[in-house]
């Protein structure tokens, strides 16, 4: 009898990129077999992509409500326990409550639902199970995040006093001068995309990696977005000021029409001690900077580092992991809270990062549509 | 007989900076001599200065009012053809303004004045003298700057859709959370410094940067400055949003508690064609990305550089040049235009490009104060 | 009914670090199932084993010969197809030659076999079988080696002229140093390492890696090893000169007392064209640089690359992927072969490139030995 | 009385880098005024080159001797006190000799003479005189460079166990492919360039800049040249190997045909506590790295640096100073040894490292022509 956790998928069929991810990221520590799911609308597609995985026909189910119904009807032990949400957007909400209400656990793509108001009645739900929720803002699991988390926590940084994000990517460029090609491209479709493309997309990562790293929580925003085009109806780009405190301020800046740019998501946190710097597109370097002293690069699997970082890397020093082995870290941190192992609460990102992200969007927007203004980011309102 | 111009220092004495910057720059072409200046208010100081550097004492005045009516009562061919201006920053604008009323070139230290209406009294006086007036912008000065500039202006990135620039140093931070230190330091006292700090200091140099490298002038601004203490009274650190037309944006960000940061001048720009990205600590690396292509790297002094470009370089690739060869580019383009040489315009900054700096420092505050709006930053007021 | 291909393990059971890497590649395309295997000379830590990575019992086997026997036995479409060599070194060469005389596909972890002439023996096997035969020279599955490799075959750098290669390592620092620790070490002991240490371990992977990329075969050898003790019996690094032929020329080093260095293993091929530049430890960065022109940086994923480099990335540029994806792309070419579909000659290493590396260890301790004299690596001896 | 030291220059007229070099790094530090010199050897060009720099005629000299002849003449506070020699290579020797026996300091470009030979004769005539002598191994002038000397001299790296020093350039790539070109390049016409290229220009700079750094002599050495061209006589490529003792060894490569290298030279020094790394091309960052430590990346200017190195650097951290700025601290060296004040004796090159270099170019050639074998390099021969 296998010790695996059974995994269930729905979405990210075909080539889906996110589907790939998610697949290699669960197979990494031997913890999941994929049990069956929903990979596609399309019911022959999806048992021909089923097939083509390897996976056997009887768990592939031809709708998401099938699913949920039939796996429930399993004796436990067979049953799926953790299902991975890779639908459309619009579908996240829908999904992941009617999972978790039926006793999943659940492992939900960003953004977590398309609303602030659904994530608050997704918190709700989700406080009645007993179920395990884990969002997956991919880049929290990397190595060197972890480890800059628990520098800050412990006070490496010293008071925090300013802090600094970029989310820059330049893929909507050739997009959005071509009328037809942004007709085509559901990103910048309203119906589709929600009220946000940039601050949805890249700024949310921004904004919850900034949370994740310092714990701290924004408090105000004012944002300037940018369309491009009269007729644009989603921002591409945008320059949110942030502050956490009176004295603590920040700036997140994202786009998507930084032309010639591909992934270049960066972080720096300033405090009063010291300085620590990282760039997506290098992960493996963490820079600490300080007043009279050499710059300091940690690089991931050294001794020097915390257990939770190294808990992250596989391999020693000097062999480079990337990005499908920081989702594997998301999915290792959930087997752990589903197999009721003992971990760190910063394995995964939790509901509340979901919430807050749809709080920025919102109020991103929000502070834009008003004249670039100050809104407050708080629970109660 | 020397071909050399005759070149006054005011300032810039003993273990001054400055001093050994203009000096350097000044001697690097064989385009000028020293024939003397005033190094210190105090005389003894003054001259024990000027003969350890190697000077006569002939032409070693006793203050700045002696200097120009003993200078100015020299014959054509003997007297000093420009004086550089290395003083505090509050006689600058007199010193430059009596300068300029003499008949003398000036070559004067950023700020240009403390005040925009200074500045613009200064323009008033420089139109009515034939009189060559350079600000020492020092950052421009180099190769790879310039050839930024002219990529921009032959069409390389296309039309500009976003800009960024940031200028993080540390150095106030083990000073401003120390009330002793931080009375003693000049750059905190308004008396001293006006209105601004960090955004006088260094964000004026990111300012000018941007109008510099894209001969776009930035229409509208909206600061968020920090002070950190209550009773600390200039912005150390501010985050500023800019608008140069309706969608084309950026942002500009400045600090001096960036704990651990040395020197980081970055400057980025993109356009519907490419992007162009530049560090200061790292002068000698121009990158231009494109969608699609490969990133392109460009250093000093390759063949497939702008005249400009190599003009500022005195090596050939692959031996490093620094800040002191930027600034000698600057002096350089001067001796060019008192000599009546052909030059290009963007060798050195002219009195407008000090003009905007004052604008921009004193509107960046007033944009804060009034609860961070935006402001026009034009010159008709 | 499942279209992965069945996949038996031996060796690489419990915190084997070739063990996760392995099974982490296999599992990343989808194309594999762990069928079973023997992961542990003790059958009980073996049976421990396989239940913690969720494998069901049956197919655990008590020992590797045991395994051959009863998976012969099956029906071909339950039979395991393939069966990865992960055991001590000196287990290769018997494992795989008698895999082979059974019908099974074999990875074979490097080196290949512990002497030249078993590596011939091996050869003399497969090609009296029809079985699938791959190394795991596992550098050569990085996206933008392939393309260096591609690039060079299209002449992109003209004539090769010279080859640097660079192998360094500081891990052993901490150990040569001490006897005890150095009694302890397997790597240092002749018994259970054979004749080599540094340039059996890391040199073989930079010489294997230079006859990948280049696509020549090095014709002689003068080496110079060091071995920082008179009592320790095995080198710990090594320059080889390297002659192609009369006028192209290159060197090789290696080392594993290079302290501080992590993986630090760098190719540089000069053609008359251009050269090409990588380094293992920021993978996704390949350096083309030509007289006159502007340094290029190719970077994963995007479509100005070769169609054998796309197929090794699995993410759009920018998401940086590590080590387990470049091993994972060796055994999709695997799964491609055993599979007969279409696949490039460059996706894995083949036996060749195993008897090449026994022959470039053993003539280049020879070298040594003799004297830094030359050898030639030459199959007909 | 002006206090600067009176500076000839012999040669370096015209558009000559050197000249440029020399007159830049002489004025940096306000220690030196040029006297006159002989730029060129048509009295012409000589006299109006010398205009240009802005030279009184006077003491214009029309031949080396007149200068030496006329200069001996004046009252010894007139008299130039030293005299940059930036010849051909072929007159250093006889015009160093003839200073040195006339009284004058020397600063001499390199190599210092064209035979190990003449290198011991100027040796004999140094010692007899009481002159200040200096060789322009310009790269050791680069504070990174001073700090890694002393933190090697202080034990940081521990006892050295592998040296690693690299050359690579490109230029000769484009010539030594078309004979014509080749014919008018003098670097490969034995009778101007002597018995060496590639060896000789800059595998020189390589070997001095290990002895300078380590305080280690090398011992022994195993050249393998590379000529690309049966009827090219001078090597433009060459592999050298290292031994310092029975366990210290090293690698020296050189290339002036690594396509599309522009001036990269780097080195590595590895001890049993610690390894040190630097570039010339990024020559503001020098790297320490350790087992089980963070990587440490020192910066000039800072107070973590030692006086020697701080006292090579003027301005704060964060601003780039380059090779003029390196030169510059060579002759800043040697005016504090002609003024008779305190210096440390790793300011400048002498004339020991200048023997060194050619016993090495010598013996590097013979190595390599007696079938790449093993020969010394030591002074007792």
């Amino acid at each position: 009898m296998s010790a695996k956790i059974r995994l269930g998928i729905v979405g990210g069929g075909g080539d889906s990129l996110i589907g790939i991810l998610h697949r290699v990221a669960a197979s990494m520590f031997d913890q999941y077999e994929i049990a069956g799911g929903v990979f596609d609308v399309d019911y022959d597609r999806n048992k021909s992509f089923a097939e083509e995985i390897g996976l056997k026909p009887d768990r592939i189910y031809n709708d998401f409500d099938t699913l949920v119904k039939e796996e429930k009807a399993l004796p436990e032990n067979e049953r799926m326990q953790v299902i991975s949400i890779l639908t459309p957007n619009f579908l996240h909400f829908p999904m992941a409550k009617k999972l978790l209400e039926n006793g999943f656990h659940v492992i939900c793509e960003k953004p977590m639902t398309t609303t602030y108001k659904e994530a608050k009645i997704l918190e709700d739900t989700l406080k009645k199970s007993k179920a395990i929720f884990a969002v997956t803002y991919t880049y929290t699991g990397y190595p060197m995040i972890r480890q800059m988390k628990e520098m800050v926590a412990d006070g490496v940084v010293g008071n925090i006093q300013k802090i600094d994000v970029q989310y820059y990517q330049g893929w909507l460029n050739p997009i959005v001068h071509d009328e037809e090609k942004r007709a085509n491209t559901w990103r910048l479709d309203p119906e589709k995309a929600g009220i946000s493309c940039c601050i949805g997309d890249v700024g949310t990562h921004a904004f919850g990696m900034i949370e994740y790293v310092t714990g701290l929580e924004v408090a105000e925003i004012l944002a300037d977005l940018n369309y491009l085009y009269k007729n644009n109806e989603l921002d591409i780009d945008g320059t949110v000021l942030l502050r956490f405190s009176e004295y603590v301020k920040g700036v997140l800046r994202s786009s998507q029409i930084a032309t010639g740019e591909e992934n270049n998501f960066t972080v720096s946190i300033y405090g009063d001690k010291a300085g620590l710097k990282w760039e997506q597109e290098n992960p493996n370097y963490l820079y600490l900077i300080q007043d009279g002293e050499p710059i300091r690069v940690l690089k991931p699997g050294n001794t020097y580092l915390s257990e939770l970082s190294l808990d992250g890397t596989k391999m020693p020093p000097g062999h480079p992991e990337g990005i499908f082995d920081s989702m594997g870290n998301i999915y290792k941190g959930v087997a752990k809270a589903i197999k009721n192992e003992r971990y760190h609460p910063s394995e995964f990102p939790t509901i509340k990062d979901g919430i807050r992200g749809l709080m920025f969007i919102e109020k991103a927007v929000e502070s834009h549509r008003n004249g670039n203004v100050w809104v407050k980011i708080t629970d109660n309102q």
